[in-house]
């Protein structure tokens, strides 16, 4: 009872942080026109009113949490959010379809940036602005902004924070969790001020610029325009989001290191390099394959770069259509779809990481079988990973796996060919957008039937909680007293 | 020194089984009109002259086998043997070009089937034994069949058993090496004649009854028939080639405990009960599928069971194409390709005891997120399996899929559309046979590039001696002292 309680009082302590960046939406729609304005206020409104109820139904002088809330509030945070999140699009008209409008506002906030639009640039500004922005939010994490802002949890908000970001994320920045919180979103928003005044100068407008700066930075993959980042055809535009989804993709905790004088830290550690080489191997190879197809080599090296980044860092911004590449290039980009971005980025996906140790560790098994008595265990910036840390991973990549292979058969119910069955899944699940064939760069989801909208949405919420925090609620230990 | 003229030697005496296995060709060419019975000669005369030499040249009193040499000597005895065993298609013309006739000798030996060639009734009936008795051969093992015969190896026995039949078989039947050998080749003689004489009483000739034994017994899917089972347009022949194809992918322990009166033994097996569920869902499910696509209940259940037991078991026989059922059913032949026979049997894959205590484990993963502290063991035929083995087994499926991502990348260079290349990789890997697309039940392998045909030999290798054997050769670690 206490703890049903405590669950509901803090989703609706949350809902106030959605309440206030509708508010923003409100001034954008005043700035620009008005258009929509009214769709917002009253979004604004039942927002607040269920907030409110949900919090003052259940006030509690004592909040302590366990893990268990924890991992409840983390899943259903996303979710109400996400039915909440969907009520511009609704009353707006933009999505008129209850199931269109959950699907884009999930892939919204999980930064997957899969869209079921046609015509994104007939929108207002408002429901623009409020589509760049619920990825802007889900990038950082809700739980993380709320450890930023209302820190009086306790032990409770270490539980929240994990389950949030349970990546096998290296340090935790300081030991309280509070201020790595507000570190974390601070030095988002500076990078997102940075980008935006560079993409402002290079001639985007500022409306833009700030926009795209919030999805690139979420790695979230919203454009305010039809064709992304194609429209562009300004190479400077190009590269500047090119160096921003790079660092969307590091690893937060070593770009703040190396602001406040640690740049080594950044090139020392393995994470990083691992995803610098696999950035540089798969875009030489894809610019020796463009180049060979007879595009120019500045242009080949550009796109090439630019996809491999925005597929690794699971960003997804489109310049060049990758289905009309070779099998051999599109085979690549799709093996990308699988490694993600750094832990502790915004990025989605397995993760660096996970790749670098498994791949480490599969080497080591081959010395196990040659010397079976020996211990040997996996190294990892210079420290040995504990082997009980090393089978999670393996776990947690052959669960993607399984999830994969199921939810592909379930896709393939209502898709007309197996690339764009297995890549909608792919796609998903690492929180990237497009996928290929019927769901490719140039075109969407909006042809698909409801129910798959539905389980696309699951899969994406599956993938930005890295599996475990919501597939718990499924096992029956959990619940057992 | 020592040691390498141990493996040199042990090499010529497994050839003259190979010699031997020649000479029974030449009596069927002898039998049936002679056709080729010259090619037969010079490659059993040239055969019989290397393993002379071999043999003769590395005399050696004492054998002491180690670890080390049995990988060596495993891997090694498959390319071997695949190099004189396509001497005789290159002799009779057959199959003109060195590049074909080594992929189709290591796709019999190794048991997958996938041709090369167009026109299989043209051959002759000397070529076609040839072909059917590769498989016979490589199903239930060369090394395997070298211990039944020669078992004077002492330990060293051990370590080739271990080597060349490397998977977490539960039991290996009885304490001595040579007498399991015996007992496996036995019941596999047993179940072969079986075969034959059920076919041949169902209308089959006397010779495609033999080598349909031989190829479904090995789980090769080599056919005497341009259009393989399909060919036979008998219900009774069909269920026949299903009953032996899923005793093929039974664990031939439990099966001959199921013959020496410990039927329970085999019914109470986790493994022997997750393959039949599999099998019963999948054809479950693709019966459905066709049924609602207008074919008769009994056509669509008959060919539902066929692929599904000829894909699980990694068989490779076609009676329907399933490249043109609905992408659906499409996909569930495609995950089917992953999962393969079970421990012990002659089935290709990952292995079904592997994919079960896989899903047990991700299971419990979740419970270890509860309970952190709690030591919580797998579960298997009640007992508890040590962490160290499940690590193992998931060690295995991450280097499974690592070879197969980066395999795929490289088949994309010579393949027109991603299915196909992504199906060959997996049906070389899991020895199966046809893929999809350009390589589906309907086409075959002759149009690829001769560097493809040679990797995919190399895959086929792989996945017959379950990676690690193949793979510890190219590991600093072995080489070192």
């Amino acid at each position: 009872m206490q703890n049903k309680k405590i669950v509901i009082n803090i989703l609706g302590k949350l809902l106030f942080f959605e309440c206030f960046f509708m508010l923003l939406s409100i001034a954008v729609c005043a700035i620009y026109g008005g258009r929509d304005i009214i769709s917002f206020i009253y979004s604004f409104g039942i927002t607040l009113v269920a907030a409110s109820l949900l919090t003052m139904g259940t006030f509690t002088k004592k909040i302590d949490l366990r893990k268990r809330e924890g991992y409840i509030i983390v899943s259903l945070v996303w979710v109400v959010f996400s039915i909440f999140g969907s009520l511009p699009y609704l009353f707006s008209g933009a999505i008129p379809s209850v199931s269109d409008a959950f699907f884009e506002t999930m892939s919204g906030f999980t930064t997957t940036g899969s869209s079921i639009l046609n015509n994104i640039e007939e929108l207002s500004h408002g429901i623009l602005f409020w589509r760049s922005i619920t990825q802007w939010i889900g990038g950082m994490g809700i739980i993380v902004l709320f450890l930023a802002i209302l820190p009086k949890l306790g032990i409770g908000g270490r539980e929240l924070f994990i389950a949030e970001v349970p990546g096998p994320s290296p340090d935790k920045l300081t030991p309280s969790i509070a201020a790595t919180a507000r570190k974390l979103w601070g030095l988002y928003i500076l990078f997102t001020l940075a980008e935006t005044l560079l993409l402002w100068i290079g001639g985007m407008s500022f409306f833009d610029a700030i926009n795209h700066s919030f999805t690139t930075m979420a790695t979230g993959g919203y454009s305010t325009k039809q064709d992304s980042i194609a429209y562009y055809d300004s190479a400077y535009i190009q590269y500047i989001v090119i160096l921003f989804m790079i660092i969307a993709g590091t690893n937060f905790s070593l770009s703040y290191a190396a602001f406040t004088g640690k740049p080594k830290k950044l090139l020392k550690d393995e994470e990083f390099k691992f995803y610098f080489i696999i950035i540089g191997c798969f875009t030489l190879l894809i610019t020796i394959g463009l180049v060979m197809h007879d595009t120019g080599i500045e242009k080949s090296f550009r796109d090439a770069l630019f996809q491999v980044t925005s597929i690794i860092t699971t960003t997804g911004y489109a310049t060049a259509d990758y289905l009309l590449w070779s099998p051999f290039l599109g085979m690549l980009i799709l093996m990308l779809m699988f490694i993600g971005g750094s832990a502790g980025s915004t990025g989605g996906g397995v993760k660096v990481v996970r790749v670098l140790l498994l791949l480490k560790n599969s080497y080591l098994e081959l010395k196990r079988l040659i010397h079976p008595n020996a211990v040997i265990n996996v190294k990892y910036n210079n420290h040995r990973v504990a082997q009980k840390n090393v089978t999670n991973i393996m776990a947690f990549l052959i669960l993607y796996m399984i999830i994969f292979a199921t939810s592909t058969i379930i896709m393939s119910l209502s898709m007309n060919d197996l690339d764009s069955a297995l890549s909608s899944v792919a796609t998903s699940l690492g929180n990237i957008g497009p996928g290929f064939g019927s769901i490719g760069p140039s075109n969407n989801f909006s042809e698909l039937p409801a129910w798959s909208k539905w389980f696309l949405s699951f899969l994406m919420l599956l993938g930005r909680l890295e599996l475990f925090t919501v597939l718990i609620l499924f096992s029956k230990a959990f619940w057992k007293k």
